[in-house]
């Protein structure tokens, strides 16, 4: 049998939807603070939501997959930046994540743009992209030195 | 048309898969840290990873949609507890999220057991778990008057 292992997180909810709240954990102790319905539906700082935990999760994976796909192609990364914006959208049966975009910048020494794009596409089929397949994901990615100013 | 919201998080890396490390951080400002391929396949105290913020998004979107629903149904829950568990596999493709349990004991006042499994394995078909299409989720969820001992 292949390698297996097993990651946790906790989460309670005390009241209603609307009035009451819950607290998230993540099961090595990184993080644990509240969640909130209004921290889903509108802005509210330093409480956090199932979707930005989504986003957090697929930006990881997509960006750790490309430093290791750049190695193993022989053109290790010097820094990886990425955004991933999850959009939380109404739709007929409730609320539905409908869209990842992932935005990523690569500052790679002697890496063409097209072996670069080539590598890009093949990070985004990642681990979390694949456990997410009912969400549609978008990837624009760009080689440090020709990304547009201000990327 | 209807709702739409979009919620963000960052991830970095700098270095190689395995000697190196990035960080991620939750847009909404509530958390930032490390992350690292050994906290994927190891124990790494404090060091988070793509798997456990899966889970905790599952976990805190299932526990929110319960809240909901027996509140909808006329039976608001005092209290809920939920614990999510992801599991990473060596697959041939390389590493998939392969399943993820979760574990939930509610307390609801005057409730009965079938009417709670009724309305608890909707909850399982939240916003997270249909994102989660490529994983299958299970559910084990208990009253917490008729939760085995220590659950």
């Amino acid at each position: 049998m292949g390698f297996r292992i097993t990651r946790s997180a906790q989460a309670s909810w005390q009241g209603t939807v609307t009035g009451g709240g819950g607290r998230l954990a993540l099961g090595g102790g990184a993080f644990a603070g509240p969640y909130s319905l209004r921290a889903r539906t509108e802005d509210v700082e330093r409480t956090t939501n199932p979707e930005e935990l989504i986003a957090a999760a697929e930006a990881g994976c997509f960006t750790m997959s490309l430093a290791n796909l750049l190695e193993e192609a022989g053109h290790p990364a010097r820094d990886v930046q990425t955004t991933a914006r999850a959009t939380l959208e109404q739709v007929q049966s409730g609320f539905d994540i409908t869209r990842i975009a992932l935005t990523s910048v690569a500052d790679v020494p002697d890496l063409d743009p097209e072996t670069f794009d080539r590598i890009a596409a093949e990070a985004k089929n990642c681990t979390v992209s694949r456990a997410l397949s009912g969400v549609e994901i978008t990837l624009e990615a760009t080689l440090a030195s020709h990304a547009p100013a201000g990327a």
